[in-house]
């Protein structure tokens, strides 16, 4: 293997990924392994990290090694503490990480907080670089769906505002651990999902109990196969646009992630008259990682 | 031991609570296991019957077994179809649970069922006729709180409507599984607890959000210890009290249940500036499966 002139790493709860890269910014090798840092004390980064990138680096020499992501929580490697608002992706600086290995030189990107209302969010940062790399003109908000999904103003270069909902955690855990996975099985029903994200939108309200008549009716009325999922999952979403209605009414809305929940959104915001533009976020961490280490080499 | 003339019980979804009653209506012995009906095929429901209560049945003679709860549910012992509304306990009938021994004569009372908005219940409907046999002239509302609370309107000795709000399972599941179990400690503060009930009470369109804004305040500024999980569960309850509110406004509440869960939800209420009245439902279920038995000797 043709030793890497630098390494990025996206680190994050429940995976580590990384890419070797030549000096012409092109990638040697994209890796990835399960060590993520919610199963990590904090001596376990580095042996972690050789364990999947050893044969990337040169002897002789300090690899530079940028993560970004929950390597920097305070339950990570070492703490990077969160940098404020407004943000700048040029200014970023980065937490030195302890390393004894003489090829490794670490550091972490900080990620972002919000003093009112409080927000934090850690990873995301480096996407939203990646996205302002490629369209430094850009204004407006970015959706990145996920687990925790991250609402995100832009304005004049700089994160202005950002707000996170709980989405796709709490699906996951009303539809594998909580009485309604009775009901749920493998399929997906479209206008179920619209029609829950509509009522759960609409009427914020009245979702404690409209979650338990998934239940009821899977008992009384059975629904076609795949409504039962999708209107939980609509709820949780309707409710989470109900939250976010101030960030997103009256805006285009781009949203930055894999295919499948970037679809799942445009579609949500749909049933709101709401216009949103998907865009593929895969490959934005690792475009937000070097400009983040071109930052670096430019701050010294 | 003597052996009972008949035994009554609650078999619910982790546990088996039983009485043996004595021909004058006293109580010969009280006892309960593990043995619930979330963890028992159907014929293992008689086996679990037997070990706790075999020495309390007479030889040579069936004796009568009278049991409401989730045991009557699709994947309980037999099947109890629901009743209808509206619902008056003393016309309450009853489905035959087959046995082998000839000591037993089992019969499960039914849950309710309710068409529009759809919902359901089990073992509810034995406290409410508990405590109905007690005050026959009642009118209002009952709320029973619990993994989930049920919501109940009473008028002119029936069961005419109910609703039911997951907030006790959510709670565990968001306390105890997600992120925000990193924000938990041990304590209570009522004083957050109060205002997070009233804020999703108030404005439940935040909550998605708001849930969120525990994790970074623990992050960002320490709250005082108990603040984190009150405030989670004041969330939950003030998304309930938004979901109910037509049912509850303008009435008085009466809530049946455990000293510390009526106190939580009387309190809940009182932000709203709703009057509530705590009642002691430890003891209505076997009063209800007593006036249940009743009925089922009236009707022969």
């Amino acid at each position: 293997m043709t030793a890497a002139d630098w390494i990025a790493a996206d680190w994050g709860t429940s995976k580590l990924r990384l890419w070797a890269m030549a000096g012409d910014g092109s990638v040697l090798a994209a890796r990835s392994a399960a060590s993520g840092m919610g199963g990590l004390s904090p001596e376990a980064f580095e042996p972690a990290l050789l364990a999947l990138a050893d044969d990337l680096l040169a002897p002789g020499r300090a690899t530079e090694v940028v993560i970004c992501g929950m390597a920097g929580a305070r339950q990570g490697w070492i703490e990077a503490p969160y940098a404020p608002l407004p943000w700048r992706p040029a200014a970023a600086g980065a937490t030195t990480a302890p390393s004894t290995d003489p090829r490794l030189s670490v550091r972490i990107l900080p990620g972002l907080c919000q003093d009112d209302p409080p927000d934090v969010l850690r990873g995301e940062e480096t996407q939203i670089a990646g996205f302002l790399a490629e369209t430094p003109d850009f204004e407006g908000l970015i959706c990145l769906p996920g687990t925790h999904t991250k609402w995100v103003r832009v304005a004049a270069g700089a994160v202005t505002a950002f707000r996170t909902a709980m989405t796709g955690e709490a699906f996951a855990l009303f539809a594998e651990r909580s009485v309604l996975r009775h009901a749920m099985d493998e399929g997906w029903d479209e206008s179920h999902f619209r029609a829950a994200v509509a009522q759960a939108a609409n009427r914020p309200e009245r979702v404690a109990t409209d979650l338990f008549t998934i239940r009821a009716r899977a008992l009384l009325d059975p629904a076609p196969p795949g409504a039962a999922r999708a209107r939980l999952s609509g709820l949780f979403l309707g409710l989470e646009l109900a939250a976010t209605r101030g960030m997103w009414v009256g805006q285009s809305v781009t949203v930055l992630g894999s295919a499948d929940l970037t679809a799942r959104y445009v579609s949500a915001l749909d049933t709101q008259g709401a216009a949103a533009r998907p865009v593929d976020g895969t490959r934005l961490t690792l475009t937000g990682l070097c400009a983040a280490r071109d930052g670096l080499r430019a701050a010294g």
